[in-house]
C-alpha cells in the first residue's frame, strides 16, 4: 500500500495477478440458499465443497479519489440448471459504480436496484461492463468449461453490502434451458423471501 | 448517459469503444514546447500536423462514486530522438488516483508528485499501472511502429488540470538511446521553466 505508483501483470488464462494484497474464495458451502435447486445443492455438498469462485483483490486505502482493483475468477459449473454465481453485493455507499473489464470465458452479469429495476448484460473477452451506482451486481459464469474472468474497478469508500442482497435475493437467475443460457424469474424472490 | 448499466467492446487491435460519448484528437501542433528538440518539432510541422494521440472518453456524472473511463491510443514516432507522449495532466482533485490496463503496444508512463517526486514504469499487454493520488501522469508510446493502447478509470469527481504540468513540464523525458527507450532529466525543467 506504499504510496508510489505501481504495475502488475494479470496473467492469462487464469487470471491471476502477479501482485495482489487479499485472496477470497468462496466455496458451495458459502453460497447456502442461494441456489434454487436445495436438493441438488445438498446432494453436490455431501460429495465435496468445491470452489465457487475466488477474488484477489488489490488493497487501497478505503477514501474517495482511490480505486480498489483486482480480479474475479468464477468456476465454471452448475447447481442443478443454474449456473455458477458470485454472491453479489451492493456497495455499502450506495451511490458508488464499479467497472468491469471481461478478459476471459463467457458470463452474464445479474443487477438490480433498491427499487426493484433490474438488468442482466453479457460478459466476454474484450467488453466492458458498467455498473452505475445503485445496482446491485452479481457474476454468472455461463461457459460450459473456462472460466470467467474480469478486471473490477470501484471507488475507495464504496464498501460492500452482502447482507441486503442475501436476504432478499436478486429477481432473476441465469439458467440452462436446451444448453443455453436464459433470464429467468426467482422464484424464491417472488415469493417475498 | 442513461443510468442504467451498460456493455460495449473495446476493438483490438485497435483501441476504438463500439460507444462513446467523446472523441479528443491531439496533433503535433497541440504539443508546443513540450518536446526538447524544438527545431525538429518546427521542421515536422512544416511537414503537415500528424495526430500525436486520441482519447476516446465514456461520460458519466463527474461526481465521487461515478468513474469516468475510455481508451488512449498514442500513435508511434519522435521528435528527434524524444517519442510521441500525450500532454499528461494532475486531476484538478489531486487526491485522486487512475487505472490503467494495456491492451496494446508498449509503453511508459512518466509520473511526478507536486513535490517533486518521479515515477516512470512500464505499460505493455495485459498489464495495470495503478497512479496513486497526487501524481501527475503522461503516457509515452516506445513502441517502434505500433499504436500504445490503454483503458483508463478515474474517479468522477476527478477532473484534469493541465495547465500546472505544461508550464513546468515533467522532470523526466524519454528518449531513444541506441535503439532502446531511455529515461533522461528534462534539461528545460532543471533550467527552471
Amino acid at each position: 500500500m506504499a504510496d508510489i505508483p505501481f504495475t502488475f501483470e494479470i496473467a492469462l488464462p487464469g487470471g491471476v495477478p502477479a501482485h495482489y494484497d487479499g485472496h477470497i474464495v468462496r466455496r458451495l458451502s458459502d453460497m447456502a440458499g442461494m441456489f434454487a435447486d436445495e436438493r441438488t445443492f445438498g446432494d453436490l455438498l455431501a460429495q465435496g465443497d468445491p470452489i465457487m469462485y475466488q477474488v484477489y483483490e488489490i488493497r487501497r486505502p478505503e477514501v474517495a479519489g482511490e480505486l480498489l482493483h483486482g480480479t474475479s475468477i468464477v468456476h465454471a459449473g452448475q447447481v442443478g440448471d443454474e449456473y455458477h454465481m458470485t454472491k453479489g453485493h451492493f456497495h455499502t455507499v450506495l451511490e458508488a459504480a464499479e467497472i468491469y473489464y471481461c478478459l476471459q470465458g463467457r458470463g452474464m452479469m445479474i443487477m438490480e436496484t433498491p427499487e426493484g429495476d433490474w438488468a442482466v448484460e453479457e460478459l466476454r473477452p474484450g467488453r466492458v461492463l458498467y455498473v452505475p451506482p445503485r445496482w446491485a451486481h452479481r457474476s454468472v459464469n455461463t461457459g460450459p468449461q473456462e472460466d470467467l474472468v474480469t478486471f473490477f474497478v470501484y471507488p475507495g469508500h464504496a464498501g460492500h453490502n452482502y447482507g441486503a442482497i442475501e436476504s432478499r435475493g436478486f429477481r432473476k437467475r441465469v439458467v440452462e434451458r436446451e444448453g443455453r443460457p436464459q433470464v429467468v424469474d426467482n422464484p424464491l424472490w417472488s415469493s417475498g423471501r
